[in-house]
């Protein structure tokens, strides 16, 4: 596997924003790049926008083939002509994450000083610790770069929901619904824990050299497998491993000492591989860290501070299943907007199918979303 | 980390058994060696023995000082004299498994052809793969070799749980009374799943070696200490995680790139270094398979089928904050025993502190488990 190159050049369709941005951590990235997808058009009011944000290994491609993988879009489900984000009525944009790896500025573009000029050579680790309010202060950016003042949605699942969280707090008057899905208001030890059993692979393998892998176009294809196979684990129920592979043996022989004896482990490692050919080594370290760092509480005193007195209405939605974002920490995040006279609705969708029923065939899920989004567009007006 | 040798040689109070053992795979280990330790007295009807089953990284040294690690006995809380398992009463047995790397025949003990000669090497992985029921039958041919017919009690955590029942199932005749504590009737796909993330770990780690590593006096730590931290955390629940670390950090600085800012980090970092100095990463492959294979419905039919008429009886235990091996599966092994007319007892101990707790100070659980096996005694007139 260590003989996997870089994954293939992408042309991606960028905002490239020369006053750049100051970071939580002081850093200034210079300029800024956002690499970002839009679906559908924006009204003459400018009044019909929603920004998807994307989780951890998601990326801006929300509702159309990835053009590394050939993949469809991760949320086509739910984004497109008549579905419940309606793009013929709405303007979806979707932006690639700062410390992506997706053509936004991150540990693999071009490093540049703090004028702008460029290194010569990847960020790497160079690249600076990025928060959650960091990347949504980039996503802030794009949209007024698209002229756009405020947006009638801001949603997502998993990180993404974190960034929707972010939104709400941070620019209120610039987010008139929102919609945290599969998320909570901080990370868990637990959570916290299994992102570092991530790093430690991706840290332990040689080929990471210290995150100058760039240099000699190798990248730590074992380690960034590893770490993607205990996250992948995270993101399913107990019950759905037990659906999809129960104890089923992979080959006819039983009792050897060969790898991927069961199902479950073929499965995995499948996950793994796949995964380094499309995703960065640097990216990984830079956003597990940013989700592991995100805690609404600690930047407001109270969570419900971060949104006392909010204009933003609210769809809070979480999986029964999900062990990684439990709806407990749904629920606390309810009662916190509730403590903050906030307008908010919640769901708890009963599925097998752990964290990532948020992305999957959820029809309970997607009707309460586009009933949503569409009693916001009709008090917007729109 | 890659400059720790292999753990010291100590010299371990083991049995070698000329005859050998033929295992379910069909190999032949002759000589067998088991590894064990002895606390109290076998009274004189030799019917006051207990043997206690060790978990995947346990070993035989249960209530005294473990000779590499200098720590306390796994089980000194509940073992030793007026204690639960009293040792001034009974007479305690506990072996190092089969594939295990304290004493017992395993990859890093020297290798012996099928007529016993010595190969001058170290099996490595030409171990040949091991199950619960090999490592049963291992100890039953110690206990007969201490001259026992009959143990009172056969008790056990976890994998240990799954050898008492293997125990009960092979031998019924020879178990009075069985503990199995936080086990299961057969290893779940989500187990099996964590399990390959620790293998792969091993696996990528260039030291490993393909099984080879005894080769030049090295070991694969970096990949056995990600193995141990990820297992590690399947030990602990999400509110033991919290409430001993919370999101607390470990230094002053936040918002840095360095390793270990959550104190949860770096506890688990020392759980991986610390665990790679006393255990053999070709034992933690053998063990790990075995506990994957385990599966009493699969040997049986059903799991009722592996106890019907037992005279064993049986007292299950389980604890409620535990994911690894949760109560759900507790249950559905005493609703077998109840189908197979066992006499059986089960408790679910609440408590926050995952699977680890049957390790930990549950007097709840410890008067439980003091009053079987008294019970026990008095039945059998010891």
């Amino acid at each position: 596997m260590n003989e996997i190159a870089p994954f293939p050049e992408v042309q991606h369709q960028r905002a490239v924003l020369p006053e750049g941005l100051t970071l939580d951590c002081g850093a200034v990235i210079r300029p800024l790049a956002v690499a970002y997808r839009t679906y559908g058009r924006l009204n003459p009011a400018r009044s019909n926008a929603i920004l998807v944000c994307h989780a951890l290994t998601g990326d801006q491609y929300v509702a159309e083939r990835q053009p590394v993988t050939g993949k469809d879009g991760w949320w086509d489900a739910i984004i497109g002509p008549g579905k419940p984000v309606d793009t013929d009525r709405f303007f979806v944009i979707c932006a690639n994450v700062l410390g992506g790896c997706m053509g936004s500025t991150g540990p693999r573009e071009e490093m540049t000083d703090e004028n702008g000029v460029p290194q010569g050579r990847p960020w790497g680790t160079d690249f600076p610790t990025v928060t959650i309010r960091d990347m949504v202060r980039a996503q802030k950016k794009l949209i007024e770069h698209l002229g756009i003042a405020r947006l009638l949605a801001v949603i997502g699942g998993s990180m993404g929901g974190m960034q929707v969280l972010e939104w709400a707090a941070t620019y209120p008057e610039s987010v008139f619904a929102a919609a945290p899905i599969a998320c909570a208001t901080h990370h868990s030890a637990q959570n916290i824990a299994f992102h570092e059993v991530g790093r430690a692979a991706i840290h332990s393998d040689p080929d990471w050299k210290g995150g100058r892998y760039w240099e000699d176009g190798r990248i730590p294809a074992q380690g960034l497998s590893v770490a993607r196979m205990v996250a992948h684990i995270t993101y399913l129920s107990e019950a759905a491993l037990t659906r999809k592979f129960g104890r089923r043996l992979q080959g006819a022989s039983a009792l050897t000492f060969l790898e991927d004896v069961f199902q479950v482990e073929s499965y995995l490692r499948h996950q793994g591989s796949t995964f380094v050919r499309r995703f960065d080594a640097n990216s990984y370290l830079t956003i597990t860290r940013a989700m592991d760092y995100f805690d609404l509480a600690n930047e407001h005193g109270t969570v419900a501070n971060a949104f006392r007195g909010t204009p933003t209405r609210f769809f809070v939605a979480s999986f029964s299943s999900d062990w990684l974002f439990p709806t407990s920490e749904s629920r606390a995040l309810v009662r916190a907007l509730n403590a903050a006279a906030a307008r908010v609705s919640f769901v708890e969708i009963t599925t097998d199918k752990g964290h990532d029923a948020f992305l999957l065939d959820e029809p309970e899920f997607h009707r309460a979303l586009g009933g949503f989004l569409a009693g916001a567009a009709a008090a917007l007006g729109v």
